[in-house]
């Protein structure tokens, strides 16, 4: 039926996975290895050989036609580089390159990790349909994507949609990246945490001192719990509202592993976005969950391939 | 030589500016009339309808193709409708139809004022040759336009790139807009003004209490002046910065009465550009004063009705 596949590779600072996707999003083969993060530039690029190795043993190989990767970031698409901040090795790394020495010379289109993420919600998950998204990945850190007039717009740098590191509190905290009151500092999993034990939140029997665990306690009505999540909503919301003014935006999706808390996340982002997102173009700007789960960087990777070809 | 003219439209709150541009961008016939603010809708739109009557007369007016529109905002490019802040009668007032109906059935394309004077800046100003650029238009109020690879992007609303309105201190002053530490409520000439009399700044013999008195007491090396400008500067830098690293911008050009103070808000503001315009992709990010003028409304006009053909 799809003579057409992607080669996708999702590039992150745990483990590097690999698919043959085919024209409705399928994973036909799969393929990852752990990423040794810790290792020079070289044992990591083995590792993404490896996988694309157990790719190309595949019979159906032969029907792909280009290569997708979604690698944390931050990446240059325009370089064809990437200097993920999790892998020390990789600093303006030529992956773009190799990956297209490795895979027999198809063509290679790279975005941020954000980026591939948005590019599977638009295309099959939360985002479908809607002309104008911003999908964001709320977990370790915060990362997203911008679709504009119907298109993946991954920017020049392939880094667009980056909410993470725009400041909502300019005299706030300093952030990692040298600014101050970025979203991330405030909204990222280990921040809501950190915020939780700092107001006096302690864990149960079990030690779990992860934003998994606050959530668990904002449920059962901890306010110090409850506290930190409405605080992470608040700065989520004004950095969707001021992505939503800039760009017109239709939809906010929102995944990563802080958005598994549910509604002790989403009731207060809704409610603290009513509050930051009052222009009268804003109207029409839902939030919602994203649904393509941990799938969504291998098939995102694929979708853009297929959209920047 | 140019067979096809542009009859553009420049709605503010205090005039109403017509002209006939060609493809070069000259404005070859104009016409104004004050914008009858405080008067019902029907005077406002008879307002209209003079200017555009006199471009009518005009010989050149048999090549005119399209008529473009940039307006005081709100806009709603989808509906066809305005509601400009500052012209209480037009609440949802169907512009691009009346216009329509009395230019004799030519298209009419609509975008906000700072969609406008970015478009302008674009064709024929300091962002050409840019093709990822945030125009900012900093005076009584605060807003802007993008262009994004390479092409106008006013959004389905015709707003898009307003950032006046992101929250840049997310428990500051509330906004008039109903958020909290708008770009505006920081930035703007009226707010420049305040701040310095709140902290003590007084006026020379003229009494005269602008942001532009300010900027002439910066100038001369009042304390309390330049730190007003600083912290324009410091929001203007942050909103900056939020706005390219989501879309992965080029450059910023920066027009309005305020950018009339020069270095006095130009300094700062590159300084401040640094400290929240960090990351690695950012680094090619430059910032431009506007050099269209008073004129750019209307080229920018013309270039939006051209731009979105």
């Amino acid at each position: 039926m799809h003579t057409d596949l992607v080669a996708a590779l999702d590039i992150g600072g745990t483990k590097i996975a690999g698919a043959l996707v085919d024209g409705d999003g399928s994973l036909l083969v799969r393929a990852q290895r752990p990423t040794p993060a810790r290792e020079g530039a070289e044992a990591v690029m083995g590792a993404v050989d490896e996988v694309l190795g157990e790719l190309m043993a595949s019979p159906q190989w032969g029907k792909a036609g280009s290569v997708g990767i979604g690698s944390a970031g931050p990446v240059d698409a325009a370089a064809g580089t990437v200097s993920p901040v999790n892998v020390p090795g990789w600093r303006d790394f030529p992956l773009v390159e190799r990956v297209h020495k490795t895979a027999g010379g198809l063509s290679v289109a790279l975005v941020g990790d954000g980026v591939a993420m948005t590019a599977a919600e638009h295309w099959l998950g939360a985002a479908r349909g809607y002309d104008n998204a911003l999908c964001l990945v709320v977990s370790t850190g915060v990362g997203g994507g911008l679709v504009l007039g119907g298109t993946l717009r991954p920017g020049p740098s392939g880094n667009a949609g980056h909410i993470g590191h725009i400041s909502v509190d300019l005299d706030g905290d300093p952030c990692p990246c040298g600014a101050r009151g970025c979203v991330e500092g405030i909204a990222s999993g280990p921040n809501i945490a950190r915020r939780a034990l700092e107001n006096g939140w302690r864990p149960g029997p079990d030690g779990d001192e992860t934003a998994a665990a606050v959530a668990v306690a904002a449920c059962a009505g901890n306010p110090v719990a409850i506290a930190s999540y409405e605080r992470a909503a608040q700065a989520l919301a004004a950095g969707i509202a001021a992505t939503a003014t800039l760009a017109d935006l239709d939809i906010a999706v929102v995944g990563g592993g802080v958005a598994g808390a549910g509604d002790v996340l989403f009731v207060p982002l809704r409610r603290s976005l009513r509050e930051y997102a009052t222009l009268s173009y804003l109207r029409r700007l839902t939030v919602a969950p994203a649904v393509m789960g941990t799938d969504a960087g291998l098939v995102g990777a694929a979708a853009a391939a297929i959209a920047l070809r």
